[in-house]
């Protein structure tokens, strides 16, 4: 029987830690400040914004939020981060994704200054990732996921994991930040033939893949680790993840849960991104 | 018994095809040129040079070679970039790698034009890659090996590939472009346990990692097709791969030699660049 490990402590920990941080920085009359760029009102976003402002709160991070309206033209959006970009007291930038149609997402992401890119949507951070320049900013739910895996002391170095998903969200730079600690690295997808096999021989499995429930028990070695990235809705309309997790908690060593795991996790890092950049620009 | 599968024949194919392009685009008074930025006078440059040099002109593309000072400083190389990217008659920029110690690559890659970008130097290209945005520009080492692939008529959706290496020159560019055909992509290296073992398992192996002979028939599932994109001395002086080339024969399906194998692809995979690059421009 495995062990449920949830995001709450690791969370806890870094927010302890950014804190802290952030006190020192204050005393040198520093003020970590975090922009955040939302346009329209989308439920997701707005969930996501609470949170992320209460962790940002508790951390001591200042925070504005510029909401912008949901029929704003490319032009304007675009004046907006530029504006964003060149306040000296923003020391980070979020942009809710996805945008409108009407803006262009493959222009507006060279427009955010990488400096200030916490969720890795400028091509500079992309292209950090996948060099393991670890001076740029990964998206926030695949440093979560590596920073659930340091903080329950899960060693990479030469193991075996599977990456279920190839998204740009997760999939893909979930594999590089795993590469870059010496795991050897599995991508998996839609079209990969013996997925649950393939899954089934790894140390850890990273499930990103964006369907409610469907890793079962016999995507799961004896004793791997799982981490369960999906957020999706059941057939009885509750939150759950892409594993079916009391079933794989017969099999696996340490796994995590759905709510209260990966997702509660990204604010946090989020936080560490904000005190990461404030100190860069110093 | 497998067949060796040579570089050649992909090289004519794909030169077949841009020369025709060329001939087109010179009946509209349109003439694709390359920029060679050397520094200094290294012995693998030249000789890649040479190579290159004959291939565009087999292309009917122009060419230009800056041959710059090994001394050179950095603002003085940065200036000669520049002024590549302001030409307008030049439509692709080769620099070689790597540069003299004095001039910052971290810096430098920021300055070529991505859009004149061949090799895969700016991060917006490298981001490009990761994302599977063809509109840019892979190196031309593992977009050679997808060349041979294709022309082989390995089908790769679905298949299990196994990448040996992790270089940005090479193993990870290439692990993204096998995952951008739909296959599943296992990225070993170095920290890799039971390396062998697991390339046994693919249907396709790719190595470069950069020992002589390193990959032995123990690496090769009956069938599999073998890329080997190493290039090394052996004990005797010669050019060979990272594969056992004679040993894997006897179990592989397919194979590549070194040389004639994928080396003879990459200036081929220059010139379309090139002529994509100038087709971009109009």
């Amino acid at each position: 029987m495995g062990e449920l490990i949830k995001g709450k402590p690791v969370a806890d920990k870094i927010t302890e830690d950014v804190k802290l941080e952030v006190e020192e920085l204050n005393k040198k009359g520093i003020f970590p400040k975090l922009q955040i760029i939302r346009v329209g009102e989308r439920e997701d976003d707005i969930s996501y914004e609470r949170g992320a402002l209460k962790r940002m709160s508790t951390c001591g991070i200042l925070t504005d939020v510029k909401t912008l309206p949901a029929d704003i033209c490319q032009d304007d959006f675009i004046k907006e981060v530029k504006k964003s970009n060149e306040d000296t007291s923003v020391h980070g930038i979020l942009i809710f994704r996805p945008l409108p149609k009407q803006i262009d997402e493959n222009i507006v992401k060279y427009i955010v200054d990488p400096k200030k890119d916490m969720d890795c949507f400028n091509p500079v951070n992309v292209a950090k990732v996948t060099e393991g320049d670890k001076t740029g900013y990964a998206p926030c739910t695949p440093s979560a996921v590596m920073e659930i895996l340091k903080y329950y002391n899960v060693d990479l170095t030469g193991k075996n994991v599977v990456v279920l998903g190839r998204s740009m969200v997760v999939g893909k730079p979930q594999a590089l930040l795993l590469l870059q600690e010496n795991a050897t690295v599995t991508i998996c997808h839609s079209k990969t033939k013996e997925i649950a096999k393939i899954a089934s021989a790894a140390d850890v499995v990273i499930a990103a893949i964006g369907k409610a429930k469907m890793v079962g028990k016999e995507f799961v070695k004896d004793g791997a680790v799982v981490i369960d990235v999906g957020i999706n809705v059941d057939e009885n309309g509750n939150l759950c993840g892409d594993v079916k997790t009391d079933e794989c908690l017969e099999v696996a060593s340490l796994i995590t849960p759905v709510p209260a795991g990966v997702g509660s996790v990204t604010t946090s890092v989020l936080a560490k991104h904000v005190v990461k950049a404030c100190k860069s620009a110093i």
